[in-house]
């Protein structure tokens, strides 16, 4: 079956498919949504890998989940570091949200995940997951219990179609081939919002990022951040103001408004999370300028760990995808090269000089 | 000399320019720039009126300063208001920024400033300032010696080319026709930005806007706010966070950042601008989404004064411009009708009652 009739669109719609090369093997990624088509999808060596479906979001759970779930739904644990998704087509390969094989990522699970036996079994599903941990090229969040890189899966699903396994399913499978999933936090009934509010406010005080609701046929899907969420996600955009959309920085404001009103905070409770708000923009902006002033390139900073084959062949990918990378440090640990690195913002660094050096906006 | 001739510009440029009237006259106003033709001009009974050059501003004082101006600069207040142009074809007509003739406001200028002596003997002058004070349709900003709306003069040009008149010059002349004017802080050389950044410092303990910093000769200008103008205007916007451009905001929390790195803070210092900037952002915004929670309409709240029918034709104006206006008081003082009423958001209300109701959103 070709590509188009595996997707169920028109041969035309094909050529919105990007032509990349992993280890000398061409794949096709579309890294934007079109014709109906998920962002992510992938068409490689015959077979198609459908892209992660974007989860809504809801500003008020009450609310959001009255309007979303007509029964039961599970809470599930939404963790801060960047969606993947691992399929067998002959190797295994593991996919960034935009559909890249990512050359790290492949590595790390590969060497860390026991895929073999599941994959035997289950050939026609992925894996969908997070990659977490301070010792990746994407993220830095750190957990208490992952020290370099480490996978959560919170989906599986078929590679094709795209349609989940059933939650229970899923978490009975992971569980049987001993792959390491997102934590549960149990069902809930529509009207027991509070019972979730009470887990975002754990999750918050431990610093962690908010939760996935899903059906328990693994269809429906509604996500809420914490507010330790929201202000490191503007503490990391304030860190490169040019480099950031307009839109993700209202976006996390919003949240927040949102929920203070939701909670029903008091005078004091709404001024202490604005002043918590507050330096979440400032502080990092101001040190950015300072650091621009003092005659720096200012980035992001990330550290990987491997093999060093596999350290080298992802930081030239990514070099090929048009990042200028900067290696601030470069060791070996074992059998492991250890490499930190800034992805160098010229826009944020030549925003910053311009301004300093006295330049001028009309607004 | 045809409108053409006069702008400089080719006949079919004027097909940019609207079709407007007030009080049965037909005027062309050109509300966004066009071939180099300012914003705001108009064109009105054979005669051109230029639009107000757009002010350069800058984020750093000292740099900003070396870098704009050569020689000697002069310094004066920047008032929050509303951009004003008077000239006289005929009758006194005050213009808006964006070139529309402004009922409202040019009832108060023919009925408060002495303009009969000025224009008689300066008929192709254009007087521009700033419209001031609590009560007027556009803004609300307090200030301690204006009770109900007022003008200041900053500049005096000619209507046609829109050259200024040299400061000196300019502030003479509105002193002999007894003209308000804004304030002036005086003459400073390029490397007095500290005798400027002082003016700052006081300005903002009276939580006044700015400084407009110019070459004497008039025709070079520079802007710069306080941090009570930029909170200002982030409590503005975020009363209304549906409305207000996602531009609008990131450019005022630059300018703290900017500011702070400039003046050196301390750590403390920082902190307890952050908390500022915070309750600035997140406190109108809780406001207004409890309003929208308690089934009221957001907008902005205005309050009028004057000759009744001036008043009724100001609100008609404010009607024709497609605005939604709910007069919640309308009463006489003596001879004045004053009536407040709320420009209604129904972008920001609309937005709020939807996530209110547990609306999503794809990010």
């Amino acid at each position: 079956m070709g590509y188009a009739e595996q997707l169920g669109v028109s041969e035309d719609t094909l050529e919105n498919f990007e032509r990349r090369t992993h280890d000398g093997r061409e794949y096709r990624p579309l890294p934007n949504a079109r014709n109906g088509i998920e962002r992510g999808t992938v068409l490689i060596d015959g077979t198609v890998v459908r892209g992660y479906p974007s989860v809504p979001r809801t500003l008020v759970l009450d609310a959001g989940i009255r309007e979303h779930f007509d029964g039961e739904f599970v809470v599930e644990e939404k963790l801060n570091g960047y969606n993947t998704r691992i399929a067998r087509v002959d190797d295994t390969l593991a996919f960034t949200r935009s559909g890249y094989v990512c050359p790290f990522t492949t590595h790390v699970v590969e060497s860390s995940l026991p895929l073999d036996s599941f994959f035997e079994d289950h050939p026609d599903y992925m894996l969908c997951g997070e990659t977490i941990g301070p010792e990746n090229p994407y993220t830095t969040h750190e957990y208490p219990d992952v020290d370099s890189v480490d996978f959560r899966i919170f989906d599986v699903r078929d590679r094709v179609t795209a349609d989940p396994l059933p939650v229970s399913r899923r978490r009975q499978l992971c569980a049987r081939y001993d792959l390491p999933q997102v934590a549960s936090f149990g069902r809930f009934e529509p009207d027991e919002a509070g019972e979730v509010r009470a887990i975002i406010a754990r999750l918050d005080e431990r610093a962690r990022e908010g939760v996935v609701m899903k059906s328990p046929d693994g269809t429906e899907q509604l996500k809420y951040s914490t507010s330790a969420a929201n202000r490191d996600a503007l503490a990391y955009a304030f860190a490169l103001p040019f480099d950031y959309g307009r839109d993700f920085v209202l976006s996390r404001l919003l949240r927040e408004a949102f929920q203070s009103v939701e909670r029903g905070e008091s005078e004091a409770e709404v001024t202490e999370r604005a002043h918590d708000l507050g330096e979440s923009i400032l502080l990092p902006m101001v040190a950015a300028i300072r650091e621009v002033q003092a005659g720096e390139t200012v980035g992001e900073e990330h550290t990987v760990r491997g093999e060093p084959d596999a350290i080298e062949h992802a930081l030239a990918y990514l070099r090929e995808q048009g990042l200028a990378i900067e290696v601030k440090r470069d060791c070996t640990e074992g059998d492991d090269r250890v490499v930190t690195f800034v992805k160098q913002s010229s826009k944020t660094t030549q925003k910053v000089q311009y301004y300093l050096e006295g330049g001028t906006v009309d607004e």
